[in-house]
């Protein structure tokens, strides 16, 4: 019996599972999942304020309704846990103070969710998780064998001696496990990248859009973009999404938040677009930060982001056309 | 002489009515008066996070104007205080623990303002409040004689067991308090209500609006629409508005938060809108959680939605046209 | 296989039993048990702040460590969860806002509990648990069974109509599952219990210590005469703490903080001793409101206590002495 | 009809008076008093944080029971609001920014109370506030008409330039509505007031303990000491509490905050064995800053101050012994 | 040698001049300075919420970099602490308490800097220090000599008693160092400024646009427009922003916000735009309430504001376009 | 000159240097000081909540004053920054998310600042930093040359794998800079080191007091006995105090809290005796967590407990006795 048995108040229960779905350690349970959640509690890479080593159990807590509550998607017209199956393998063995070592094993389980065909889903935890997470993908796929889309403040393509958070995709092409000229990029602002890492990043072949443009363009054509780009360039995507994207109105606790970011409807309509219009392989979302976060309002946001990726992804896997409850 | 005498600083006084209008606890101090303000703090009708009991009082103190100021609105050139007779009649007798004995002072209560011809403004609270003050409005205009504009995340039309503050909606039209084809909801997001819900809403007549929906069409098309909904169906109009139809970054302080929500310049040209074009008969602002607000801002939100709508009243009482004050 | 494995890490996991301890919602696995954990997530009870409905899964994660740490006690040198067969057996099946259904579940489970002749410890909750909590003793054991030691600011017994979380002792009494000969108070202020109950309680024979005696006599002494009284009373004793019995400078996280109260360390101790030297039967941690602690220390302080009562119940059921660790 | 009117529920009501006595804004209203309430919601006169100008309001909302409730006091056997004829006269008429103003409404304030005989108790506002209250005092009774009982962590004998909320008893003495034998400092620490000021302290014949004193004696016997230094020196006795005299773990929210100091427990302690045994004339309790505060506890520790100081003048007033309530 | 020496992290260092540009307190040091910052610690003037005497510390310390780190501005393609000479001034010489004094000291600092043809940009402090900001500004090149651009909920044109920060633009065309005619207003809302007020504006020949106006315009045009109108007014333009344009949920920091505000993305495009297209010769960023704040966001909304500001003023004085930084 | 000028204001400034003394970076400056203040503001070490990578910049902060201000001590009579030549140098160059390196750095500078016969003060930081600073003394005195007083919840002497904050005291005595028979700890409690541990630290000849220890006994005796101990075992010592021997009431901002620890006022007279009685060569005050503090007090409490430790040297080095400012 679980601990995540039913319960009709979002309060009560001790297994606290990402939408109360079952639990599922050995990777023999993941055979017929088909997506894995994978908790990646660890921070020790960042740059500035820690805490997103707290994010897994925040966001699998943020949830106002117990277990035998159905989870449907009103715009889309089908419940996730439903239509597909999902299972929570819980959190990587962490070491703390130890990041190396937490990143082996992640690499192993994301590995292990991969050789079961199966989505594996990361809830984070710092950046710095990406760096396992490609790697797994391309030990399985080949570094040609998928596209990224990437929703971030920072492009994490630090050239020059920097933390582990900032440095995934740069490390990815310069070691092989990721192609530049198949990750696109939205939300970018601050000043960071350098000019000397957007012109590296355009050698690579990436693709961004920068915060301004998305203004500009509308959230919508930019999504309509990405989507063609992912698709164009490999057979399955990976979706990575970092919620300081988000401005710091919606999204407070985060580690190295910037202003000016997008608005979180922006966000969940995005997670859901592109996760019914591509071939999602892997999925994370990263950089919550419970000790910053007031009234858990970001990990909800980072909850319901996974959600909509979730949705999307029924629908897609379901055949069938979005059919949004409307009066 | 009154406690809620003139004060120059806003945190000053300790009679803390709304706007610093006269109390008035006596019904017969209804007679003259345009609007009632009555409070409604309980919560024990939540399903998640508590604290809206706390909600009243939040939302009156959240002004930083002393009492001898005066509250022109800028957008349509009307004082709604000079120009209404607007009195608060303080909060109705809880019972700590026993909400049905709450919502009996309170449908009392909303029948007394009701029966001096005012408009009845409730502060919550929790959303359970709304189903004594459609028992009110019935008993007094009838079932068919009142049509609802209700701005919320959720619907609240449970049909299942469950909290009193998810179903005053489904309990109206199910006790016959309520005309399922007299209601317009906006703002609906999230994984609730459920399909079989969405359903009986359909067979009910219900009419709404997802927050996917206002997005896509524009909260002015949308309000419209609402204005023209409202009129057609009924002489007058109940406005609900649950606070937790805003963005969690705009309404932190709610007890069943939802990303993706409107924001808060939305909602007041909403309430501006509705209240100076339809002919309200109550209008209730609900579910401000101060324990969960930070730096006063859901109960700020909270005070202007009440604020805009009665400057939409007063102008439409006014029966002349809007004067923006514009450079 | 647990969620609830072990982890190196205190923030990882995602079976969050408290102590990390196996868990068993089937009574047939309380056989083997020495002490069964209960979450009682209600607060529907309560007068004034609620949110303690959060506070049995923050109790549960008010700890630093991981699982496969042991937790010795360093004042006894023992480890309780070596020494005692603890399981957890999550949350009873709570109804929000309606909390006669909470309390006859938790009734139904403590009374499962001791069937199997283990101690029951629950984890509130609001303090009208203590309701079904003595009324599933009294069941089992009859009202002259057991005496109680009660660490409160408040008596709990209202004689008039009030609040669910004000009445249990005065309940008790009167609906004879209490013996009021047979209940020490420790840590009453405040202004109430009013004269008329205090005149009450007299007559029932309660025996209680002020804050202001608990300060005169210390609390060694105060605790030492609790300890006679309840062995004198009867065969076994069921422990209450109430954490606002603390200072609000400890214990912030609580519905009904009261200046004046004990240090921490004081409550430590004292849930030690008696635990060493009393025969319990039940216990309860009562009160602590997330939504108004800060950093946690309030549930850390209610986890402690609870830890304390474990480990003094170790060492008297091993015979021995206490070896504290000294160098 | 008041607004402060009985309500059960402490979350309740709009006229929010200290323990909801009655308003009286006129001072014919004071002639029957006890005891007049005076708010003074200033803070210009800060040298730090500022946010005191909110402390009256919530000194006088830190209370978890509504007006129907007595407050008798469990360790005297009186309560303060029967014995006495309490009322609460708002809050003067401060002007933001100006602080010579809000001094100015200060002093007549406390005059008016005073010509009535009644005792003044203000809820400051910042220390700046002894300087008017003193100006009052003296103008009725004389410099040597009363002597002065004064806790805080701040002796506020500014000899230099510096900002009005630090130099109240030097100004006194200076300007000679202070006798600076008369005083008696109870708490001092940190690094200030400065060597060159405890010369020209002693000199003026100031007696004081620092806080490392009342560590060393106790706390019983720096009270019995202040209460025969009060009476030998003058007739009556003004008490004024700077609520940093308490340790920030127990009143975080104030302006000047210095770790070290006193428990709550000491100073409800002191605040009642003082007024059971001095003559007061005024009290005042100065410094509560919500901005910095959490959960309301320093607020709280605030109102039972205040509280324990009625009482014991309740007490002295009756004449008889306290009847400490005991099993 | 300086303390703001180079760190690689942004939480490390004693020397927080902003932007950890060199410290310049003798105004020699400004002869070569294109920009010198300013601070003014000081919130005696305001009406309600105190504070923001702490926000030039909290705006300079909101920066997740060290100093190395080069802050280039991705969208116009320059750095501007390369491309200008930068320096801090400290703060300017503040009296606790004494407005005047602080006024005084803001003036001639600001003179100092104009006298050395060097752009002011001075980070509040409330929003009184326009007042000398505008004498210094004026003292210099004449009241005709300047425009302003102004984003604000409020228009600070208070015409009755009221509080130094309500007042800085009536009273400077009062006192005759503005022109009524050479200032935009950006952002009104709320209830103030009282119809006589606009009245009064009108006949100054203010100009504004409503929050309300905004959003019905667009950011984009409401900017174009407003550089305009400084272009035409006069050869050089003062910005003025108050942190409470945006909304509270962008900025919960501060004394007295307004909900229905400014989203933060488009303030900054407001900022870099106006700053590449006008000669500023003075900026400045008020009201940032660090009591008020949570996880820093107010603080660093109101840093990245300068930040564009004087990205854009590099630009301009660049001579070159913009060169965004696109894939 | 300095950007830590004067200023009347705490509120003000660039220059944040403890107690605003001089910046010095130059070893070569170091030569005149008596004491070198150092910031060590890494957290990387850690096992729980991050965040004392805040620690120095939020201690250097946590004052009230400005720079002219003196600081004498009214307890010894003596103002250390006038009678010790103590300088700032700044943090240590950390390098994010690299320990070793951070590590290394802090070594080097403290072996700079013994080189010049200072006394080092290391603010951190989390409690890993003992390590580099016992190498450096070792370094210079030899193992045998100094002892160890060490307030602390926990041990630091992890035997296992474990993380660098846990294991400062075992790692001394393995690799051989550190005595066991040198180290007395005061105020163990909570459920680590486990027996093992605490064998070994027996076998080690480590002395120790726990918490329950320190409460029976009395903290004067403890630190009377410390005092001895350290005299008699080296002709110097090394204080080293992790915040968390306070209570969380006192010290919420920490990572590992443990309910039931000292009064911040034991510990101020515990630095104060120790440091006037033995003779310190350096002294670390480590583990302050800003995110985790509420209204700065656990920064306060650092930033006193340091300033209480200059003030015993102060008096130590100036041969005279203690004079108490009393009345």
């Amino acid at each position: 019996m679980q601990p995540n048995r039913p319960y009709e108040a979002g309060y009560a229960g001790v297994g606290l599972t990402y939408g109360r779905v079952p639990f599922a350690i050995d990777p023999a349970e993941f055979a017929d999942a088909d997506v894995v959640i994978v908790g990646a509690p660890f921070d020790e890479g960042v740059s500035f304020r820690p805490g997103t080593r707290f994010g897994p159990r925040a966001i699998r807590q943020a949830e106002d309704v117990g277990a035998p509550a159905g989870r449907p998607n009103m715009e889309l017209g089908i419940d996730p846990f439903t239509a597909l199956r999902v299972v929570d393998a819980g959190d990587v063995d962490v070491a703390p103070a130890f990041l190396q070592q937490s990143h082996a094993a992640l690499r192993a389980r994301v590995s292990e969710v991969l050789a079961a065909d199966a989505v594996a889903i990361v809830l984070g935890g710092d950046h710095s998780l990406s760096t396992p997470v490609m790697q797994a993908i391309a030990d399985r796929h080949g570094a040609d064998g998928y596209s990224v889309i990437h929703f971030d403040t920072h492009a994490d393509t630090g050239l020059d001696d920097t933390t582990p958070h900032a440095i995934p995709f740069s490390t990815g092409v310069k070691e092989g496990f990721l192609l530049g000229s198949n990750i696109m990029q939205i939300g970018l602002r601050g000043n960071w990248p350098y000019p000397h890492e957007f012109d590296w990043m355009r050698e690579q072949g990436f693709r961004w859009r920068t915060m301004s443009e998305v203004v500009e363009l509308g959230i919508g054509a930019v999504v309509r973009e990405a989507i063609e780009f992912a698709r164009a360039r490999a057979p399955r995507t990976y979706l990575t999404i970092d919620i300081d994207v988000l401005d710091p109105a919606f999204a407070p606790g985060t580690g190295t938040a910037e202003p000016g970011g997008l608005m979180t409807r922006e966000l969940l309509f995005a997670a859901r677009a592109i996760a019914s219009e591509v071939d999602l392989c892997a999925m994370d979302l990263v950089e919550v930060s419970p000790p910053y976060d007031h009234a858990n309002i970001t990990a909800m946001a980072g909850h319901r982001v996974v959600y909509e990726t979730l949705s999307g992804l029924a629908l897609r896997r379901s055949g069938r056309p979005a059919r949004p409850e409307r009066s």
